[in-house]
């Protein structure tokens, strides 16, 4: 089998976020930088909500260390929109080399991978990656417009409003080391359910975990922290199950970033969390400050991201997934 | 100012093409690998059609030189459906590292800079990048089904129903060698008019140019082929014309992929072809094989991209848009 792992040497330089009055409201909402009480951040449509999020977020990462547009070589950006609009018109304006992703949910693993990658081999100095998703334009492109009060399913998640930035330098740069990577497959199992993403990207995640832990040769306990990003309690049970099957015990210290960002009965959220912006908001403000205050050391984050259009799951097509795993270090 | 030009060591190990029966009727018909008679590739929907054109390329692309899936390190795909299910949907399957990109029609050469950047630093040793349109998934998703019968616009682009394949590899795989990139900026000029995508690009695609022949220290006579991909010919108009106010004479080496593709008279295809496999198919059937052959030696290809959604237009914003240089050379 060929080799897989990416191995890196970039860290951490800054991180910042911006979210939705729900996600203020829940278990993490302490942690967040910024928060807007209406979720429309002053504009007028939340697709241009959700672009001045990414802005927002992105200018609280450059500022919490005094940087600018200039000191950024390149932006890896995409979010959950058609067209990944979200980010052109957040973005547009920072004069700086932008590559747009697409990787539906995973997009902010992907965009820290792509950074990580460019920054280890020096083709720039510092990258950023920046990511979001937003409840009500997502509802509307989706599902329904929210106004039409449709029914949700008890697998279904709820599209987080938030966005996450992150400064990615050489190792030297920051406490929180991105010491490898491995990039995910598009995998299809055959679930056609929509209303039930966590099973339909399990499958894409445990691959992308097994073929990790064969090829580096470590284990599950090796880690202090897997934080998978999103698949909810639906999907948290079950990657717990095909795991135990391929000899993997994930154990007790497995946890979802869309089972972190919501309190489940409180908030009325089903499975948990999930878009772009759940994992970016969560690994941004609750997992590298843990892991900058030495309280995790070592972090698997696999980004899991189904990436169907509602014109596909009309057609009968079922859901292709993917799962991009990265490893973060802290000393 | 900071250097933004991106050294390349990389090279094209193979390339191929499929595309529609309208681009087989064109200039370049005879030069691509594969053509359907009815845009179907046997499959029962337009976006399924897409995604078999992904797979169909890809694969020419490997055995042409006898490769196999397991030969390709990752993938670097994208297209212009929501969600790029053209894609995820095509590809799924290759068991290949995804990442999955979205920069409109420029997405061509985003995926050839990333995959270049990778074997430059022999991340992987071999990368593949794929894109693809189709005229009728697009023309259904950001315009109106081609039933309805509405009238295009003079200065409106004919999307192209295609796809192209480019696998690269380091600087001794190949005749043509990727020497040199600069990442576009996303840029919006205030353009809002959806039916004139030259405009909008071009702002984009001069900003690229000239950053790199300041930089590079070039000017346009130093190359023996200048192609946009695709500005149209609206674009190619306006692009002449930009250059020339900042003292550059693109001169009669410029061309664009959308004007070669199409007989503009006879195809009734107004401003000339577009979409994510015009430059792909133009690129790999026609620039590609005249360098192998030594006709052209040194070629700066600038991939052009719109990043509006239909969406953002009905709520009046205008069109950000995106331009990435790539410089082939030739021995």
């Amino acid at each position: 089998m060929a080799k897989e792992i990416i191995k890196l040497d970039a860290s951490f330089v800054s991180y910042g976020n911006a979210v939705g009055k729900k996600e203020y409201e829940g278990p993490l909402g302490a942690l967040f930088d910024i928060h807007d009480t209406d979720d429309r951040f002053g504009k007028d449509t939340w697709e241009s909500a959700e672009s001045e999020m990414q802005r927002v977020a992105f200018n609280m990462a450059l500022n919490k260390k005094g940087l600018c547009f200039e000191d950024i070589g390149a932006l890896f950006a995409g979010d959950l929109l058609n067209q990944c609009v979200g980010s052109a018109y957040g973005l547009c304006g920072c004069n700086i080399p932008y590559f747009g992703l697409y990787g539906a949910c995973s997009t902010c693993g992907e965009g820290i991978m792509l950074a990580s990658i460019l920054t280890t081999h020096k083709v720039f100095e510092r990258c950023a990656a920046v990511t979001s998703s937003h409840n009500c334009s997502a509802e509307r492109q989706y599902r329904t417009p929210i106004e039409y009060g449709s029914q949700r399913a008890p697998t279904s998640q709820w599209t987080v409003t938030g966005s996450g930035a992150f400064i990615i330098g050489d190792s030297d740069a920051g406490k929180v080391k991105i010491s490898a990577a491995m990039p995910g497959k598009v995998i299809d199992k055959g679930v056609n359910d929509a209303n039930n993403m966590g099973a339909a990207m399990t499958p894409a995640v445990c691959d992308t975990l097994v073929r990790y832990f064969k090829e580096s040769n470590t284990r599950p306990e090796n880690y202090d922290l897997i934080i998978t990003g999103d698949l909810g309690y639906e999907g948290h049970g079950i990657l717990k199950e095909f795991m135990s099957i391929e000899g993997y015990d994930l154990g007790d210290n497995y946890t979802d970033c869309g089972i972190l960002i919501f309190d489940k009965e409180r908030q009325d959220t089903h499975s948990g969390g999930s878009g772009c912006g759940c994992s970016a908001s969560v690994i941004s403000a609750y997992v590298l400050p843990e892991m900058e205050k030495g309280r995790i050391k070592r972090t698997i984050f696999v980004a899991s991201g189904a990436m169907m259009s509602p014109d596909m799951i009309k057609q009968g097509e079922s859901i292709p997934a993917i799962g991009h795993l990265l490893v973060f270090e802290s000393t």
